[in-house]
């Protein structure tokens, strides 16, 4: 949606598969491969999990950045505090001090943004706490190129044998024209668990010894114990050479506060990623997760400060569209760190006939991680942003429970489907019509009586036209999808509107996907739907119930006089 | 190949489909639609063609050489003068006079490449001719964001009507979020031909004539030719704006001669592009085939250049592998100049019920035309580099002449498959792995005796080992297709070579795309080709002959002695 995915689309190394290895009955053979499934599950655009070195994303966001700012990201800058002075000038009442090379240097903000990592000064100063603890379980992280004969060495694997457990993870082809593998390997020491330990500024004397007990872990010591656990087969470093290695625990933590407001309930200090929650980096979730929030936050903010976004209804009650980025990424930190506790422990443990935990438990617990690998299974909870289908199921337009497969759900992203365009027949994804443009979209999944005059279709879209003309200039744009006709038709045979305010975003939604059936509208009825900004979906409607689209778009959104 | 398209897949306009509309029986309809077929008829990777301005396409070329220049493109440069001169140092016999902001400098060079355009300096300096005609048909072209109820505006549409002939060509998306056209409209002049003249350098009387005729053409009058000819639809530059437009005239012309020896019979200089043959604009080919021109000749330069040709038989003989770039691309310059004039012809005359030229005819026309768009019709003739299979139908591999549809041709590009890798399931395009490194590519399409040990499969693959093992290390790659086979195996199923070899290119040739059935191969057979380093199918030969391929190879890349 932001158009910065080329070069992990063309670089990255794809994953496609998920193979689980486990303990064989046939004591020659150790281990086995028990079954192969495929990496993303739900029906996303791209059928694969992409892996590429962390700071080549970071570069490619940083290039991107200079499309909008001449400076860019500003380096070597450290925060030295944060406060909040309304007294002084509550319009900017977020007072920042940081150090440039040396030189200390004040400024006043309107909003301050924490993106500042697991240490974050943002959130010290602001007392937020992280709430969790530090589980027993210590790993060993390594990149290398493998020598190797494992078969599966370009899958991501699961490999639990009687002697440890690896996580394969293929990456991405080097300069050289080798290609990184990354192991994950358990490192079974018994340890005591250093629970509810909050690792925060003031560390205590159990992390201290905690990281004692990391450091006696050694490169050759995770690769002697991925050997073992890889056994019968031999894998060693390429020419001897590793790319980077790592010790570390597996702890699970989340601030119970993403936003501090000022006297006036106005949200001003926000923390995201690292700053607010952290968990392993085994459910491959920690960039991601946190890029997400401040994706969520972003439209959000940009809606506040360019008032757009409707006034609160009296000075001094909350700002309710800033306030939806609590609501919603604190619910999915929780529910991730929940996952990441489960994944990792089933992980550590072992598997087989003589063990507690079944290989369907786990591959149970691989579907779950990867509704948040796809980020199809994100649900946001009800909310100004959220307005829950409550319909009863005999009114309601969508049909189905299925929604990591597509049916739209308020509060899960609108999943792709590939569309035919009316315009110019070309072959389209209907994600191609929701870039990061700040902009909410109106869905109208028309129904099959669209060729009639003064049909539902005909009126919802009249409605549509009436309605979008009462908010601000081109913030909502309109998407038509329509079900298989009983005729050719052109143009002049559908409403004027669908031209005036959707030329080129008119689909055909039955000549390549099957796109009623799977977000659950019958094509008899249609449906309506708004898209926010960041992909997902607001609300539903029947088509003929444009006030409920309107109902939602007023409390995202300010209102214009008509002209 | 390149790695260069991103921006073309992102933000050109593609085109999907061809609309044709011409005169109505019905005469208050004036004109009709009469068919509407892909834009894309072959089978290659992308169903549609792009569209976009040509200023993008060369910011594009000319980022990507910074790659490899540190200088790029030098700019403010005009040549002066260009001779041979092997008295003085036969080793860097080519002598350039240039200027480059009023400052003249010399310099000698092994080779030169002359792009530079139709009024080529190298071309010129170098006593070359070009022969040709201009034909009498004058054209407009103008480019605008249209105001218009014509239905089709955002397909490519041939439009023969009563008052004229007009094409329609969309074009990317502006900044301002307007989608642009291009009409290319026939002025129906009746004017003198200039034939068989030559407009080059000393242009005659006849040439001034013919400027003058365009100079008549004006912005109003091709809007308003185009207005009558798409009636009864209207057709208006939106709030009146054009972006830009020009009147030509169709000329056809190509030089004899694309290279230059030096005594010693060494190609010297070379013209490509516009400085070697020109065309109408409207086949969409000018660029395209230019392009294509230096990316023949590039790969040939750099072999010979770094040593990697084999070496004249004798001293004062021709370089064979450079001379190719001659017999393949003049040939394919005459064809497109052929298809030209024709399709121009078709075009400017009318069609319907009371003219000779029918509906069938041009679609005909089209389709051959398609041939070179999608680059998938281009066959280059028996030379250095491309060793017909003229064996017997009764031993050939490769059965089938539907070369447009991908059966494996001598001569013609390697079309693309969908295919299966067997070392992480990924599902890939075969062109992922040819990209542009310089490189040859052995393509192994095994048979179904794979997993048999002393198969002809398996001693095919030993033989390509120890043949690839006779070249330079890394300049040949080896791919392996593997037909649907009797059961699931491992790596340690098949010849060693596969894994050593071509660990990240060896894939199931069925489980996607009939990689066999494209290619016209036999499961149970087999087949062995040469891809070139330009994607080009080389040579064909059975599994069991890689002697074949050794004297295919052999012709374009020097041998090494074993270790």
């Amino acid at each position: 949606m932001l158009g910065i995915s080329d070069e992990i689309e063309n670089e990255a190394c794809h994953m496609w598969q998920f193979a689980f290895w486990n303990p064989s009955e046939d004591k020659d053979k150790i281990i086995e491969r028990t079954a192969v499934v495929p990496e993303v599950l739900a029906p996303s655009r791209f059928g694969y999990e992409a892996t590429i070195h962390q700071g080549r994303i970071e570069r490619i966001m940083e290039t991107d950045l200079l499309r909008y700012s001449e400076r860019g990201v500003l380096r070597n800058t450290r925060l030295v505090d944060v406060r909040i002075d309304e007294e002084s000038d509550p319009e900017f009442p977020v007072v920042v001090t940081m150090n440039t090379n040396g030189e200390e240097k004040v400024i006043r903000t309107k909003h301050l943004v924490g993106a500042d990592g697991a240490h974050s000064i943002v959130r010290q100063c602001m007392g937020l706490r992280l709430d969790g603890e530090s589980l027993d379980h210590i790993w060993g992280v390594i990149d290398l190129v493998a020598d190797t004969d494992f078969p599966d060495i370009r899958r991501r694997c699961a490999i639990h044998s009687p002697a440890g457990s690896v996580m394969v993870i293929p990456r991405e082809r080097i300069s050289t024209g080798a290609y990184l593998t990354r192991l994950y390997v358990h490192v079974p020491e018994t340890v005591v668990p250093d629970s509810d330990q909050v690792l925060d500024g003031n560390d205590d004397v159990k992390a201290d010894d905690a990281r004692q007990r990391r450091s006696k872990i050694t490169q050759e010591g995770i690769l002697q114990q991925a050997a073992n656990a890889m056994k019968p087969y031999y894998i060693r470093p390429k020419d001897g050479v590793v790319d980077w290695w790592a010790a570390y625990q597996i702890g699970q933590r989340v601030s119970p506060q993403f936003i501090v407001n000022d006297s006036m309930s106005v949200a001003r200090v926000f923390i995201v990623g690292d700053a607010c929650h952290t968990h392993s980096p085994k459910a491959g979730q920690g960039m991601n997760v946190s890029m997400m929030d401040s994706y969520n936050l972003a439209w959000k903010l940009m809606y506040h400060l360019n008032g757009l976004a409707p006034e609160p209804t009296a000075t001094g009650t909350p700002t309710p569209l800033l306030d939806s980025y609590q609501t919603e990424r604190h619910q999915i930190a929780q529910q991730l760190i929940d996952f990441d506790r489960k994944f990792s422990t089933m992980f550590s443990g072992k598997m087989g006939a003589t063990e507690g935990l079944t290989q369907e438990e786990f591959q149970q617990a691989f579907k779950l991680g990867n509704g948040f690998t796809s980020g199809c299974g994100v649900e946001y909870p009800e909310s100004t942003v959220v307005l829950r289908d409550d319909l009863e199921d005999s009114t309601s337009p969508v049909k189905g429970t299925d929604y990591l497969s597509g049916i739209l759900r308020p509060g899960r992203r609108l999943l792709d489907v590939r569309v035919l365009r009316h315009a110019d027949g070309a072959q389209r994804h209907i994600h191609d019509d929701i870039p990061s443009t700040g902009r909410f979209r109106i869905l109208c999944l028309a129904s099959t009586d669209l060729l009639d005059r003064q049909s539902v279709s005909a009126l919802a879209l009249d409605s549509l036209d009436r309605l979008m003309a009462e908010f601000p200039a081109s913030v909502i744009e309109l998407i038509v999808l329509h079900p298989k006709l009983h005729r050719q038709f052109e143009w002049e045979d559908v409403s004027a509107c669908i031209k005036q305010r959707a030329e080129m975003r008119f689909h055909d939604g039955s000549a390549l996907d099957d796109a009623y059936a799977i977000y659950g509208v019958d094509p008899a009825g249609g449906a309506l739907a708004v898209i926010r900004p960041d992909g997902y979906v607001g609300v539903v409607a029947r088509l003929g119930d444009a006030a409920r689209v309107e109902e939602y778009l007023k409390r995202c959104i300010r209102t214009v006089s008509r002209k």
